[in-house]
């Protein structure tokens, strides 16, 4: 039983990465449309395969460094080892293909939907969704055979082999050297989203700022240099970052569950792994549920309405994975469990499953709420457009600090009832029961940059009008599902963060991080500051690469004679090097942060310091992906209602007018907000978290060497006792 | 000696409220110029006035009602008196009467400065600072007069009187009780803040968008119906709502410092007293050197540097309370003493009165930095002003989300070593050592208003360009002031927040706030959220109010023939009543918010959880008030920069170019974030602190009867003793 379990799990991942290749292969053989079509096409996938490869060179290095310090780090403690440093280096290389996937697949599949799109929306629908299903499945796929198959290998290794306990100190070492997968996967999600996030906001703000509001030429006009660049972006920073970083996120959460499970005694038919292993389980059945909803993506005709065909394949996969689990878990699990302390049964376990499962929606729906059009939020924002671009933006800005109102108290219950029901696993097996739809949940969210590019191309290449409405309506549902997207990933990220959290703190040795000590207090406030810091370095790369752009548009239209009457073409590929430098150049120092601090903190001042300084990261970093995420969302859709034309106070307004000006002000406000520093906070607490995880071993042995201030007095009465016992 | 010191505290302010009186004297009978200038200053003054008793009246009801249920509450525990309602109306009605000294000299102050103005720079100057020190010693001499006096009534009628011990349960109830004035200044300070900060940046944001943007006419313009409530503004929030903010956090500091100190058994020749004395006496030699301080800020001539003589004033009185304290804490504390099992002798509390004057200086040198014209933050902000609003606003709060790095890490230290000094009473000491010379920084902020106004009354009278170009001079070197009193503020807050934190441990009967746990975790992510949409509730009020002052003047721009040929006056009383409905109504549910979320979190999840709650809002907060204090001063100061001209990108840019305007909507962005929520933050953590102490010993009771989460297992080994004992 015990080893048939163990080999299904990865045999799943395989199972999706076949069925990705099929999918692979239908939308490869779809016409890719006419010459100038394919040759725009064959730009922008170009100038995004140029991008990873840069960013790859430069990830090399560091991985080769970083490893080196990790096999070094796994001699010094008898619970780690230096394979640990090959664990972190497949888990990076996992990281990276999942991205490449993903690109790869929405390079073929704009130009693709575009052609679909010339002949009706369902096609259309079908390719671009069908591309994002590749995406979804390569991520989730790589993830569970990888994290399946090491843990055969290192269980075997280090647990089988010296007939170690599933309990002990062998699976202890087993599952920190696991640890590293997660480690290299995180680290290369960090510099993906951030690079990626700074790429495409870069070229879009500075493609936006000459195009539309200088020269005056509509959005993915092919006479704008930068317009490339733009639609590289959104592969590179959407697809390729976005897949990384729930990537990160689907094993750190597993990851997390494992290290408390490892804790729990279990008689189980399982040889005591059910409660390590199950996570791992939950995913593979969510693979397989996933596949079943991608089925019901369809519409009928050109009458059909996409969002709901999107709300009913990840509904019914939702449902069937949660009602699964309850299956799964009364079978796998004994029926009475206990960690640290706390006794649990199987249904309490499945309990705290449904109440991840409730978090992940109600946090989608709320989501959804603020940052939808015709909603109250974005109605305030384009109301107050109507005094310009200062009030649209203090509008927006506390729209975005309001929308971490309803969330918060949802996390918190959320945290509260999950280990109500089952303790700290019981928090750690919520975000799993949430990420396990992540196939699902990255179809439908990749589906939205391709059908944003499939636009682009069409308008590019001056296909007629019918073609760009049909691609609009499905960026239109792309940029809600967005949205979405990005509260689904904030919720699972904060919780994933909280089971690593639960981990450290047993890894590390300490019971308990007590912010009364002042130690401790100021650690949490040097954690609580550091998303500010990580944000601002973010945006005001953005913000810097933009102002590069910008100068570089405006140098080729004055230096470029005929760009303006299309007999010149622009030099695409000066746009596409600058933003792939300044990614490049300014995912270093954010990374460096989220990867030291942890690091000087732990070692400097111990675990319990180290503690509150990831509370600090996780609360204050959840608070700022959420404003600025929604606020972002919010400005672009505010903008959108202009383009659409809405009423304000009492007259019709479209396109063109001063309050739609003023509104796509702030929309290039918002920009790097929702796709460069809002998104990266995810994967800051949860990079943070798992360093933390990593270096716990060490760092507790130094602190337990050195502590002064655990009370080892025993109380009074009982020293009395001992007194009289030795007379 | 003991009842000597003790009535020596009130008499020291009772001294300030003596020379406040003197300077009063002083400046009224300084000329108040022409009729014209004396009628605007008579609007102004009546506009503010008119304020206050609208404040007032909604304000008695609310402190009726609180008043009320404290009385109820005060019945219920043995530590606490119905006399608890005495003190907090008594505490509100200090508060208000600070406020009420301020603005009353503010608006006398404002027009002689301008008339003076007419004469010389180094007249206007004296005038408008001696305007200031009447605030400064308001605040200072009646916080000092009404804590010092109150406490000798409750330490006589709850101790003295009943032979209790100055460590015991007597004076626990004798300071409880004292808390209720602290509690009543807080709470009046908050709503003077925020309704002061809704107020004046409604009008503020207002009038420059029909007035500067639509109209064409300059600030100040007479012919602008907001101007008047403009310059109303400057006085009910920067001066009013100022004072009122410091009065509380004087009056807390002090507090908390006491509520610490009666844990402290102190052999003195005060009865004991001295530790929890000391922070009055501070407070009271920390006015003696204010009023000394004031006497050094004065110019020679026009060509004075008015920033390096209030630096002067500002460092003298900073270096010689720090001095004092080193001969007071010597001479009044024993030489060893200790505090929830930490030692420390007399000398610890000196070095940790140190760390906090060397935070404190050092917070407003980092805020200087940030929002200074011509250092890096700034002209980066003004570099993007080139490319348009968008890129000077994601300037902006880039810069914002920076600036909380440094400081960050200075109050992480401060906590740390006042800490490592002299345990939780070293962390208390350092705020009081840091507030001592409140008279001196609410002296310079209060300059600045006034200043303001002056310049206005010089505009909107029409007096020659020198009078406007003297004033401009004390505004410029104000807006610099008001930037580094913010940093001021929030460190002063952050650590007083942290006193009274420590302060709240003790009462509440806990002795660790565990985020481990699940709870006191979902507590701190609840309380990391609350400054987030506190921000959001004020900045939203700002914007609404504003978009009712926007219509308001369009309407009498087209109702009221002949305004701009100056031949109708504007009905300025309407917008005044704008600005005066919008700020009542506005505050009250960001003021709910603080005062309700810690007593229902408190009685429904205990002490711990609260604990947590406390710390979320006071981390967040901190962040959220340097960040949005930060970005608001350095965008004010980079439009500034294009008034002044600046070099952008290699040639020179000046007012009215397309950088400028680009400046301006940053500005008027950042306006309601550092006027309005910015400064607000500061009273938030402090005034849900203060609730938090107030309600302990009610929820200390509760959460003891139904403890479950105590480990009273003795451990294995122990058990066994006793078995065999009992064999």
């Amino acid at each position: 039983m015990e080893s048939t379990i163990l080999y299904v799990i990865p045999g799943v991942g395989i199972l999706g990465l076949i069925v990705m290749a099929v999918q692979f292969a239908w939308v490869s053989k779809q016409e890719a449309g006419e010459e100038n079509m394919v040759e725009l096409a064959t730009h922008i996938a170009e100038g995004a395969m140029a991008f990873l490869k840069a960013e790859w060179k430069v990830l090399t290095y560091f991985a080769i460094v970083a490893a080196a310090l990790l096999a070094w780090s796994g001699t010094l403690v008898e619970t780690s080892s230096p394979v640990i440093a090959v664990s972190f280096l497949i888990g990076a290389v996992f990281s990276a293909t999942a991205g490449y996937f993903g690109m790869n697949i929405a390079t073929k599949a704009n130009v693709r939907t575009t052609q679909a799109a010339r002949t009706s929306l369902k096609e259309a629908l079908k390719v671009a969704f069908t591309g994002g299903t590749v995406m979804g499945l390569g991520v989730a796929g790589l993830a569970v055979f990888g994290l399946g198959s090491l843990f055969i290998v290192f269980y075997q290794l280090y647990v089988v082999s010296v007939g170690g306990s599933v309990n002990g100190v062998a699976m202890e070492k087993a599952i920190e050297v696991l640890a590293g997968f997660s480690l290299g996967a995180e680290s290369i999600a960090l510099f993906a989203r951030v690079g990626g996030g700074i790429y495409t906001k870069a070229a879009d703000v500075g493609a936006d700022l000459v195009g539309k509001v200088e020269a005056g030429i509509p959005e993915d006009d092919a006479r704008n240099p930068a317009t490339i660049a733009d639609n590289v972006g959104d592969n590179v920073g959407d697809v390729a970052g976005m897949g990384a970083d729930l990537f990160g996120s689907y094993v750190a959460t597993m990851l997390a569950t494992m290290v408390l499970g490892r804790e729990i005694v279990a008689a189980d038919q399982f040889g005591g792994l059910s409660p390590i292993i199950l996570p791992m389980v939950i995913a593979g059945i969510g693979i397989i549920f996933s596949i079943v909803g991608f089925m019901l993506v369809r519409i009928s005709d050109d009458k059909g309405n996409v969002q709901k065909a999107l709300n009913i394949g990840n509904w019914t996969s939702i449902i069937l994975v949660t009602i699964a689990c309850y299956f799964l878990v009364t079978w796998m699990l004994p029926a009475e469990m206990t960690l640290r302390g706390r006794d649990f049964s199987n249904t309490d376990v499945f309990l705290a499953i449904l109440v991840g499962s409730i978090v992940g929606a109600l946090m989608s729906v709320v989501t959804e709420y603020y940052t939808a059009m015709g909603k109250r939020p974005v109605t305030s924002i384009v109301e107050q457009s109507d005094t310009g671009a200062a009030t649209n933006i203090i509008g927006g800005l506390s729209v975005g600090m309001e929308s971490t109102l309803v969330p918060t108290i949802i996390l918190a219950s959320g945290i509260y009832f999950s280990h109500y029901f089952a303790g700290l696993y019981g928090v750690a097996i919520a975000a799993a029961g949430m990420m396990a739809t992540t196939a699902m949940q990255l179809a439908i969210d990749a589906f939205g940059p391709i059908a944003d590019n499939a636009g682009g191309i069409a308008e590019m290449s001056g296909l007629p009008k019918e073609v760009r409405e049909r691609t609009d309506i499905l960026d239109a549902v792309g940029n809600t599902t967005a949205a979405t997207g990005k509260g689904f990933a904030i919720a699972s990220a904060a919780l994933t963060a909280l089971a690593l959290f639960a981990a450290f703190v047993g890894l590390a040795g300490i019971d308990s991080i007590d912010i009364y000590k002042a130690d401790v207090l100021a650690g949490l406030f040097v954690g609580g500051m550091i998303p500010f810091i990580f944000s601002s370095l973010a945006i005001a790369a953005v913000g810097r690469a933009a102002m590069a752009m910008v100068q570089e548009v405006r140098r080729q239209f004055k230096e470029i004679p005929g760009i303006m009457e299309r007999e010149a073409t622009p030099e695409y590929d000066k746009c596409v090097a600058i933003s792939t430098e300044a990614s490049i150049r300014e995912m270093m120092l954010p990374g460096a942060i989220a990867l030291v601090t942890p690091v000087v903190v732990g070692f400097a001042f111990g675990p319990e310091v180290l503690g509150g300084l990831l509370a600090g990261v996780t609360v204050s970093g959840v608070m700022m992906g959420m404003f600025q995420n929604n606020a972002g969302g919010a400005w672009d859709n505010a903008k959108k209602s202009f383009e659409a034309g809405v009423e304000v106070n009492g007259k019709m307004e479209y396109k063109g007018s001063e309050s739609h000006k003023a509104s796509v002000t702030g929309d290039t406000v918002g920009d790097p907000f929702k796709d460069t520093s809002g998104p990266s906070m995810n994967i800051l607490i949860k990079l943070m978290s798992i360093v933390a995880l990593i270096i716990a071993p060490h760092i507790a042995v130094k602190s337990a060497s050195h502590s002064t201030s655990v009370d080892i007095t025993p109380p009074p009465a009982v020293e009395r006792v001992i007194e009289r016992e030795n007379v």
